[in-house]
């Protein structure tokens, strides 16, 4: 039996990362962390979890909870994951962190964006932890960052083509948000009356999970890869749709593109590639690990429409970690991630 | 391995208990039909299914699938369930109907709500399936009639104080629903512009599970029970919260009615009573086999509120059948039902 | 032209009276405060008045506001209100207060429910703010204390039955509002995956709003009048349903309960009694002033239940205020206020 | 007094034709056709309209129709419009149309798109209704085909900069629109628990609404303009969102982008160019006739982002042609429409 920790579990991202650990047979979550709850139940914070899973939330005390867990989920905010991850890598500990702190591997991109690093030295060994692309190097690793929502919907929509697009910055995402993809913090933003029924654009050209997007196109394209990447707050609960338009340097072979992405993922067990002429909902991967994509393409310009959806806190947060934790530990790689998603 | 059919899989019910059942590891589900989509693999009917299930949903022909199932689950209209469960019965299967057409004993109360019974000699010998109340006939019964949702949510709230009531028509039983609970045919009520920030009262004084609660409720209070029933349209997608108001013969005893409560439930699997000062909220049941109830009571005037939360489509339809097909067949009664709630 | 200032402009109530003001032909707006947000345009903080209304908000001098202003719309938190409202009022001004500070003719009763008032000698004085039942009091009043929104549904449901019910606390007011009755502070419970989906009872037997409900219906009763009033959190942004439960002591008379409501709200220019058989939606009355009611009568038990819909911002709040300020300058009372429901 | 008739009002534009028109001063609606439900009061359609406007919904007959108006609002669907139009012009009749029929100039690209027209001499004649673009041909004009909703978004988006954008059909538009946009017609897709809490692209790559948008831009660019037009379903009743990516010919003068659009739109009381730095929401022009537009533009690489958000129903149709109908009166043109968003 495996034995995990979940640093700050009482985000959505922790309180999902139980909710996916709960189901699955091979692991026991020994601890649970939180600064503010501290010494309350989580099913007293989450009345879901009553029954289920009722342990106490304790606040962190990084020894402790190396002694407890042989590996750490860290579900912390920007800045402060980067100040107890060392701990558990030095105590031997496997982590996966949730935040963005290990995701860019060069110091000062992430410095551009988030501020100074605390702990640059772990960049280079920390695993992106995108399985469909490096697959092999998580099961090696000790240190697995967590792609972000965004990412994730962008780059697994994109990957496919990147070795063929034209360079003319003509790369455009706008991607679509839920508004769990916001947290649990209260803001006037997500403010009942005031998100619901709404829709608006948010940080247009400048956006912190740009920098992590053009790091991993990058290696697919072998080259340097600006993108216009906007995002928008979409008034549900759950789900990021991902729009993508790009130009093509050749046209994609005899298959077209839909044969080019069908070979691409045809043995990744959590991305759906569609049947040409169907496009995602992200009602339809609600609660699951799936990313489902669906393909236009027009060969008189070369251009192609891409569309890709996830929710944004299984495949965009949780579930990749889970799915992260089974390649680690050489489990089967689809333990407790393959429940349907909950389209009603 | 349990083989079960699922008749009348593509709507709403239907695919709910495709979603549970794709995670008992008990089961095989080895047809599914339906009359409009006979033909077509239900993943595109619902793509969330695709990879998960993909089975090709085949018309009702009620001998072929006698054969190829131990246990056939109806999920059909009302009046449509009475026309082929018979065929079923006297092929020796097992049969879970989640119509109303089992439901009530009284044939000549069946008439005066949904008109005509076409086979009337099976009323007795069905079994109302909500365990909480009928575990050990449904144990050894062949036949089980699926409660309706909104009679579930307020027949558990009910049940601890039957016993205990002033009759004076007095109980109130205000209950609200989630759309789903509508089914998944199309109408100008449930078209999204009208639904969607919409709520109302429907079918004021006269709804068709009326007297499947007062049967119940009858028999728990051994007398005639009539109740003032009132059911709303939420619009939202899944849950049915019942806010029961009733007036008490004699005060519960020392422990007051939260103790009533806590000890008539204390080995239901499903039904967490909430500590005293809580309510339920739907959202903390969402997509589970949960009944979550909350209460209040007035020594003064001798009067409780009680408040329960279901997922109409869960505890209120297809996770109630599994429990029922679970104590059936004598397995873990919880298997594949433990799931949590998607609070989020 | 009357001028008028809106103290406490920037919440919910505040940016309504706008919103309505600005259709009103005989009103000038010459002030608006905001503690939080003085020095900025209003349109920088609510962006839909772009264009429309974008004076500064100014921070609360008691004493600039009384020169510029006839009239006061006080809409401010309850105790913060109490604390300025005398000034106006000494200043020879009329106030349209829209808290609870004002609503509660008995002080101690007052004191139980929101703590000691610090202006008790003005409670006789102010006038219960709803025209249905105190309209010729609002015409004369200085003072009006604008009713509560849960009151202002639930007695318009009830006041035409309150001289033939009968005494047994059998008063059941159960409503359900919309999350902008809950202001534009942030709290958890608003934030927006956890309200969105969601539906729940809160404050289960202990609601401030009690007082107000009770007070108005003795009146009308002629009699201490204690009811049972639940409320709950609907997951859209305005609109109240309440569905209130009476037994009544005779019948209502040959043309029935029907009759009773439309004689008595037959010259109300804003209520909606509906036909026999249909009930009320809260989308049907989103944005307007209306109050629409339905009605269910079972004559062998003389047991009713009327349904009222209103929208809280509205007629529950800032467009009663408008109606109470018509009818104190005898302006026709419709105007500004007769536009119709934005049902879609 | 003018005297306007609408066909078609039991559709969703209809209604809202009605309710923008009910607090118009000049105007009176002296017919309302309606083929479903002729014979009913239109209330009774629509209860939110009880009060205010309770005609009777009548068969269209033209020949009388035409008797009984000075201007005529068509609100059928595409292709029932182009039957009844030439009647009411022969008559000597105004009409307004809110149909696609008369969008097009070009029959051949008209028939490409939506099939064979009944009565293409008309197509010249007929004024595209964008006020901001067409005014003065507007107010001469005796048919008006009022714009879609998709276009009239997108084209105000672009308008400014279409003398200078590079040509690589590097045009996107990215647009999302709330379900009413779909009508009152029942669809699976519009069922609400399909729709409510999903999103997704449809019809990518083939809407209806690409010749109307390339025609309107081709003017402005004076050359033959295709675009990348992708749209998708918002779970919410009322908006447009467009997100448009554009690349220039050469950089905008020295005031930047912004000062490119506060020029062009600078007397246009429906658009508000917002702040630089601040984006649009739907719900901050929520039932009211304005456009907001908020702008990034990125110097180095000659790159723009403009989006742009109107409300559906009434810049988007309704409100837009009571926008056309105070030009072709020479009324003062923002009569009845100068009513603050409903932001909440």
């Amino acid at each position: 039996m495996l034995k995990v920790a979940i640093v700050g579990a009482s985000g959505y991202t922790g309180v999902e990362l139980i909710r996916l650990l709960s189901n699955h047979p091979e692991v026991e979550i020994t601890a649970v962390t939180s600064e503010q709850s501290a010494g309350k139940k989580i099913s007293s914070v989450f009345p879901s979890l009553t029954n289920i899973f009722d342990k106490t939330l304790e606040p962190l005390d990084a020894d402790l909870i190396a002694k407890k867990a042989d590996l750490i989920f860290t579900a912390l905010p920007h800045q402060k994951a980067m100040e107890v991850v060392p701990h558990f890598l030095k105590a031997g500990k496997k982590v996966i962190d949730l935040s963005a702190d290990f995701r860019i591997k060069d110091a000062s991109v992430f410095e551009a964006w988030y501020g100074v690093h605390k702990a640059p030295e772990y960049l280079k060994e920390a695993v992106y932890g995108l399985p469909e692309l490096h697959r092999e190097e998580i099961k090696k690793s000790q240190l697995v960052a967590n792609p972000g929502c965004y990412p994730t919907s962008a780059i697994l929509a994109l990957a496919p083509v990147m070795r063929n697009y034209i360079d003319l910055s003509t790369i455009i995402i706008d991607s679509k948000s839920g508004v769990s993809g916001a947290g649990r913090s209260v803001t006037q933003d997500t403010h009942f009356p005031e998100a619901n029924e709404g829709f608006k654009a948010y940080k247009v050209g400048s956006h912190r999970h740009t920098p992590e997007i053009e790091q991993e196109l990058g290696i697919m394209a072998g080259r340097r890869t600006p993108v216009t990447f906007t995002q928008h707050l979409l008034p549900v609960e759950r789900g990021i749709l991902t729009t993508a338009y790009v130009w093509l340097k050749t046209p994609p072979g005899p298959g077209g593109i839909q044969e080019l992405y069908d070979t691409f993922y045809t043995d990744e067990p959590f991305v759906r590639v569609m049947p040409a002429g169907s496009f995602p909902d992200i009602c339809q991967v609600r609660c699951s690990n799936f990313c489902d994509i669906g393909l236009w393409y027009d060969a008189k310009e070369n251009k192609a429409i891409i569309v890709s959806a996830i929710d944004n806190l299984v495949k965009g947060a949780s579930g990749q970690a889970v799915h992260n934790m089974n390649l680690i530990y050489g489990l089967e790689e689809t333990i407790a991630l393959l429940t349907p998603p909950t389209s009603i």
